[in-house]
């Protein structure tokens, strides 16, 4: 790669200044968005400098780009980020990588190309090791008995699932897959553990992962389960368990999202990074 | 499933057999294609009965259906198996289910609707794990020294490459997997294995699964490792290794071929009855 | 067991409690040293009873049963436990059970058999497995990076280390146990991990767990391995690592004592109860 | 170690062959009690020189050293080894290592110092390895199915049945221990797995390992159990399994004696080297 590329680092949580000290290995980096006590020491000098305006080649948003009033997330900073200063920024024309890209960003940057690193597959991949790391701590902490074993739920034979039950197996749980086909029965068999079909899940376990986004555990279900099970929920919103009911009947729940971010930011920062360097290099346009 | 729909099981190693075996606790069943000393003692009733011409709805061949002379693979019987005689049984418009359906297959019977059982993805994720199994199994055989402790490569990080790693984690072998491009490289960190570039081989591994169809190890890089190696090609034809080169430079290499129906049979031919309870179940033409 | 047995659980932290509940299921249980805020509803009704001064066959001491003061140890109660009380509730000669029983103990109880539960080696084999899960826990807590992947040393391969070894293969870390003969070599081998000794470890791994009491990490060893790496002591005092030197150093250090009280007290409790019932289903006297 | 120290290696199977190899990097070797056709090339070499009668510091012996006519064991030659041979190569006083020494062997060797290789623990801790990849093997072999989800049970949890569960648990297997007491349950526990009284086995599974010496498996239990299942006997005679029972009610047994020897003489041998050195190395005698 060019080592002349110029990257702007803007907005976004602890994650993106660790993939920006990852490419700043590559490239030039410029950051935005994080106050300098959230910035490491030896980082103080990438801050983006207003000097280069105009002549960024790309930028690199956060995970989640946007906060609801249209200005960047920035939660490592007090002040705002707005999105003029990406555009002034920018070179004209300049690429814009976000993890997500929804119609709300394309209209606040309509002359940039915008790329989503979080479609990407091997991003996905990578980031079911941290998450599913995350929900495992989750449960550590959360439960004052073992998971030696304890009878778990994976619900879901996806990534994350694949992942989980692989550390469980570790620690002797006595794990079954909850699937939806035949597909997810021989993903489970592949990683060696039981299967049942979801419609057909029984009150029998400890603990409870859940990773598909539609509603698995209603208010129904969830009574059946009663006040002994953790459910820990690790699926985008609206979740697969019904948190109102499960609030009302003493359930505990744990709704963890953006685990990578949290709970291994450095690692989910490098693969964010590995990623934007994978896009680049698939780019001609890029010197 | 209607009980009264009815299957001839024609031609095909032990596996249909016991694909067979499976079947009869749901529907009528037909066996044509094996001499009587292949039969289970249960199932000597379930021969193909010659009254029953016309009658039956299905017929399930071989998973490689035909051998050189258009005649099906029979290789349970010293008679041969003609593909009139599947015709003459079948009702008129009876569907045909084979492992694979070439274009070969199709002339043979051009007034019936085939379908290819090991198009399934559930199959083929199934199959990964007797596959697995046995190429592992062939490793044992094959080593005079353990696999605890010895530096293994697994080539392609696909459905047996990750049945394989899984397996070999639990005999504490040192497990490196060989990918092309970072979606490999996620997946090998799923599976908690390091990983190394294809291209990036070197000769430093005792046992090496290869499982990529493509030629990764021509005469130079055999030459490389050198008759301390085992090699074990799981990939179809043309299979990943220079057999050639190989044999000529004293490396011992194992090709691997149709390992589910040789070491696990029973196992491997109940996934294929699974799978054909499966594909009937989403006709609405099936009774 | 005789279901009339009565058994005082006095002091100690919430593994006593679940230990107490554990027992109630098989015998008559008397509780004391506990306020009732850390009582579970449904134990409240086997508070000790002073009517039944006298009367208990034996006393359940904590796992450290003394303070620094010659009172039992109560960190759930907010008044002390004197140790005449206990001299009170049991009948004339009634058996004592401590975690451990020192010559300070002894001299306190000297008309009473003492036995000690933590010197079984079963209670140990069981302990290790909440330890371990409570040190990895505090690896996942410290570290901004993930386990898979990382490269772990594990100082000792006794039972604890053993456990450590399994949980973290599932985590995908690329594991090593230092160890100081050809005996723990095997166990290591055993484990399916590799082994180096440990006047031979370099400083090259992320996060090291140490298992062994004396002392293994100096100031000069420490220096080699610098800020980069988190150290997990698990052994007793005085652990395995020179904790003012690495204060010094800026190095990470975690002494998890007391593990599995902490992380998992549900089941730390129920592991004591049945090392309880075992111990006096052992005894003649015991009626 | 002294480079000059001289050893003969007399008698055993394949083994012993790569023992001395391993040894002649440390040492002078001198092999006797194999035909030519058994020695590799590149130790032709080695083969012991009459011409050095009387100079060989230490003999090492077969693991089981005699047969039956009080001859060395010596399944690689067709001609015999007589106690004679070894007492004249080696210098007076010499020492002697034997896997096993009984009074037999004490006899022969009156004036020697012998002493047992295999009852060192750290021998038997390694042998565990390759036995319990033989078992496996063995199983993998015997088996029509996957040990993919099959119920399996280990009776014992001694160092080869926690090497059974790790191998098995990588297979993806449901593994339940047959154990005694609390110790073996602490045990199964450590390794992850599930376990049941050794008076409380059913007839459940569909492979049994059995590793315990006394008798597990009689009559009526074995016809519990029936045909379906394959046991696997790792126990030294008598082994824990009526075979003549299991022989008249149809049932599969494999008794599996001297596995490391058979199945990874390579790895066996090493191990046999390591402690032999191992054990010269702790000697004050030896130069």
């Amino acid at each position: 790669m060019n080592r002349d590329i110029s990257i702007l680092i803007a907005g976004g949580d602890m994650r993106q200044i660790y993939c920006a000290r990852r490419l700043s290995g590559d490239m030039k980096i410029g950051l935005a968005g994080f106050d300098d006590e959230f910035i490491p020491m030896d980082m103080l000098g990438s801050r983006a400098d207003i000097s280069a305006k105009g002549c960024y080649d790309c930028a690199v948003l956060p995970v989640v780009p946007l906060n609801g009033s249209d200005m960047l997330s920035t939660p490592c900073s007090r002040t705002g980020l707005r999105p003029e200063y990406i555009r002034d920024m920018l070179r004209p024309g300049g690429l814009i990588l976000a993890g997500k890209a929804d119609d709300r960003l394309r209209r606040l940057f309509p002359e940039n190309e915008l790329l989503e690193y979080m479609s990407r597959e091997e991003l996905c991949l990578k980031n079911a090791v941290p998450t599913a790391e995350g929900a495992v701590q989750a449960a550590l902490e959360e439960l004052p008995v073992t998971l030696n074993g304890m009878r778990v739920l994976i619900v879901g034979m996806g990534r994350i699932g694949t992942a989980l039950a692989a550390i469980l197996k570790g620690f002797g749980a006595d794990i079954t897959a909850a699937v939806r086909n035949e597909r997810g029965a021989a993903k489970a068999r592949l990683a060696g553990i039981k299967s049942v079909y979801t419609d057909h899940i029984r009150a029998e376990y400890g603990l409870v992962f859940n990773t598909v986004p539609g509603l698995v555990f209603g208010r129904d279900k969830l009574a059946e389960f009663g006040s002994r099970t953790l459910f820990i929920d690790l699926a985008s919103k609206p979740g697969g368990i019904d948190f109102e009911a499960a609030r009302e009947l003493g359930i505990k729940t744990v709704w963890a999202l953006g685990l990578p971010g949290r709970t291994a930011p450095v690692t989910a920062g490098e693969m964010i990074a590995e990623t934007v360097i994978e896009m680049l290099s698939e780019r001609s346009d890029i010197p």
